[in-house]
């Protein structure tokens, strides 16, 4: 274990939240907010830290392997989580160091569970520092480093691998930090590409600018009390177009700026994605047409819910609590499929499911025909076992957190069988609300602290998927060459 | 396909069925019940049935391979709970249809799960023969009908194949039909053992009859309202330890037969099954002490409740719809384990279960060292990669289906979410009661038709392992050769 190498590389991480805090501290200027005082103590404290391990930690052996990976991106989200609360306490927006680090770990893991139940009293500078969370964690906070500081490591891939979503990693272009740039770039102009599209309705640069953050992280984090839902229909077609389009598998964008368009539209992933989406969105609006007072206020409302659950972004428009109980177990199925691999959405992945169906048809066929032979395919491709394998796997430890952390979380008296269950699911995959107790005009404050400290860890678990924080937890990671 | 051949063996199902009719006629005579004639004219359609489909449809070519084996199973086991559910309708012991089918599916499928209010208002025939579909559908009436009648198919494999649960099916001895009645010696031995043990408790032979039939199959029907609860501490530990055994695999008291004590001892899936119980029984003991009299109820009460969610049985002696939200949540992820592969219990298998945690840590060490080999090994042998495969695929299978038994139940706008979940999920494991309004003390009787056809589906699903089901619902299956 390269244990400098591992220091150094979080040296940056914290020398670049050190960085991203001012941004929060020019917010809270430009409204005369003496929170601007909690951001800049922050980022000193980041930037020193940050240096010391810069200065001391050079690694003469820059080498790597996906061990390391792994540790680094588990430890850098952990800690840069620890750091970016402490702003919260020192403004007094969430006074409780607990409450602040469940709240900066879901805005980093772009979940968007709050403990908050009045967040409208929190302070310009800590509501935009809230959302923007959700914009560094979306894209990932070492792709982020990779992409402006070019050469950190010989196999700088080992580390984009333990922090990029999805069954297989493919490199855009031949070198890992061209590709990091590229997603960057992409992933700024839609998010800009948003902020006008809200500012063109009419919304403030403020509301806007923290809702196209919020939304290109499929995070969720609103800075009003019903979330999107105060704002006009036009505003929430724009969030709904955008939940879903961030959603999407960024090499997708890639292909369209390299003019491959047929590639691009005939992603199979995208068009399952679009059509559960789609069917999704149609069903919610007949079931719920009922409670609505036109068929064009159920439409909108479907859609948003719909695609803000299935982009594991957690906004909401209505208390889908309160709807009719197939709309309810729709969304809950939906809380596990996620949306495309590559994107910044969390959850298991369509990719992953899609591939798994594959898997399943392979085998009835087998059943039936046990000497016949084939071969999934995805993309156009063919998917090696190995892989096919590793995503099955997957499951297996998917299902095994998930049930663990329910079983955890059923130690809170506080709590019934939904909201637990819920509960557990919403913050594995990204989500944010649930059902029951923790739904959208509720909050997740009722929980103890060990069950804070769980949704916390099972959050980072759900957006690193899983193996990161697995691996820096076993004790021979740390013990054995 | 060899339709003449499927045809064929389920003339000899329902062959059989009408001859096990007249045990609860013989039952209904005793006690001088009208209910007999229910049972003698069910007895004699079958019996007619059979017969046609046997003298019309004796194949000259007895050849079947795979996909015969699981049409068989399938179609075979819904014709029988079709017919099985006749006598009650015609006693009047369940007047409605739909809900007798659903009933005698729950027997068949020995999952418990009844649309009975108040069972005590039954015929003492149709009390016996609701536990004894039980006792039939434990072991499987595939296998009962190749222990007693010899060659009738060149491949009898197949069939077994496709009935007995587990991942990998292994043979006792070279001939499938000596297995098979190997299988029934031990089954009906154990049976008596524990109908003995309870008559010595005091129980009436009636009594003492249809409990040990329904443990056996690890069904969970009772004949009083309260389950097992009216009866004495003695009574309730001989069915925990009755229902812990026919949890236990088949093979280890074959093993135990033929003197291989070691072998049998040291089974590992033997092992984990008793350690989980252990523990579960421990935990919830001491989480449920405040709501019992003594800590000697408090243990018998844990014992017997996780006993019997483990081998997917069923009883039960206290209502855990009341207990803490701990113990509740401990038995909701009990019912995904279920117990031993060959036994009569349902559920995803723990051999299931460990051999995919296996897989896990390899693929955590794969992912520390890529260029690692290492073979998944299980009680002492390795596991084939084919088998570890398939388990994947059955682990997706099996989450597919539960997801969607889920999403179409909460079609049913009756029941709330925890009802829902814990339905599909007591129902698909063959476990029996759940959580909310289908607890211990509740039933299923508030479910629409179309719920109740769900979940009938569901439990024949998960009893046959759910491949059975799917390949004969696939066109493919009746159209290609």
């Amino acid at each position: 274990m390269n244990r400098r190498m591992i220091l150094y590389v979080i040296g940056f991480i914290l020398a670049a939240e050190g960085a991203l805090l001012l941004l929060p501290a020019i917010v809270s200027l430009i409204y005369l907010e003496s929170a601007i005082w909690s951001f800049l103590i922050t980022a000193a404290v980041c930037g020193a830290l940050g240096a010391v391990l810069l200065l001391t930690c050079r690694p003469a052996d820059t080498s790597m392997y996906s061990r390391e990976g792994f540790v680094i991106v588990a430890l850098g989200w952990i800690l840069m989580s620890a750091l970016g609360a402490v702003p919260f306490v020192i403004s007094g927006d969430i006074p409780n160091y607990i409450d602040a680090f469940f709240e900066t770990v879901s805005g980093f893991t772009t979940t968007g569970a709050s403990i908050l139940n009045d967040v409208e009293t929190l302070s310009r500078g800590g509501l935009f520092w809230r959302s923007f969370t959700h914009w560094i964690g979306g894209m990932g906070v070492l792709i982020f480093i990779m992409a402006i500081i070019p050469n950190l490591s010989d196999k700088p891939v080992h580390i984009m691998k333990a922090e990029m979503p999805g069954p297989v990693f493919g490199k855009l272009v031949p070198r890992a930090n061209d590709t990091a740039k590229i997603l960057y770039i992409i992933y700024i102009a839609l998010t800009g590409l948003e902020f006008l599209f809200l500012l063109f309705g009419g919304l403030p640069v403020y509301d806007s600018l923290v809702t196209a953050i919020g939304t290109a992280g499929t995070g969720g984090f609103a800075i009003t009390n019903s979330s999107i839902g105060g704002y006009s229909p036009y505003i929430q077609w724009v969030v709904t177009v955008f939940m879903t389009l961030f959603g999407v598998n960024f090499n997708l964008y890639y292909l369209i700026l390299v003019r491959q368009f047929r590639s691009a539209v005939s992603s199979f992933e995208l068009r399952v994605y679009l059509l559960i989406l789609a069917t999704v969105t149609c069903v919610i609006t007949v079931n719920i047409l009922g409670t609505c007072s036109s068929p064009g206020e159920a439409f909108r409302l479907a859609a948003f819910q719909s695609a803000s659950i299935m982009s594991t972004t957690g906004f909401s428009t209505a208390d889908f609590n309160a709807w009719p109980g197939l709309s309810r177990g729709i969304l809950m199925v939906l809380m596990f499929f996620g949306a495309c691999a590559g994107s910044t959405a969390g959850g298991f992945k369509l990719s992953r499911v899609i591939i798994l169906f594959k898997a399943m048809r392979r085998e009835i066929r087998k059943l039936l025909h046990p000497r016949s032979v084939s071969t999934v395919t995805f993309e156009g491709k063919p998917v090696e076992e190995a892989t096919i394998s590793s995503i099955s796997n997957y499951l297996a430890v998917y299902a095994a957190c998930l049930l663990g952390i329910f079983l955890l979380l059923c130690l809170d008296p506080s709590a019934g069988f939904e909201e637990n269950f819920s509960a557990s699911v919403a913050c594995f995959n990204n989500i944010g609300p649930g059902f029951g107790g923790i739904g959208p005009t509720s909050s997740y404050s009722a929980y103890s602290v060990f069950s804070k400290l769980l949704l916390s860890l099972g959050m980072l678990a759900g957006r690193l998927e899983i193996y990161p924080i697995l691996i820096t937890l076993i004790p021979s990671t740390w013990t054995r060459r």
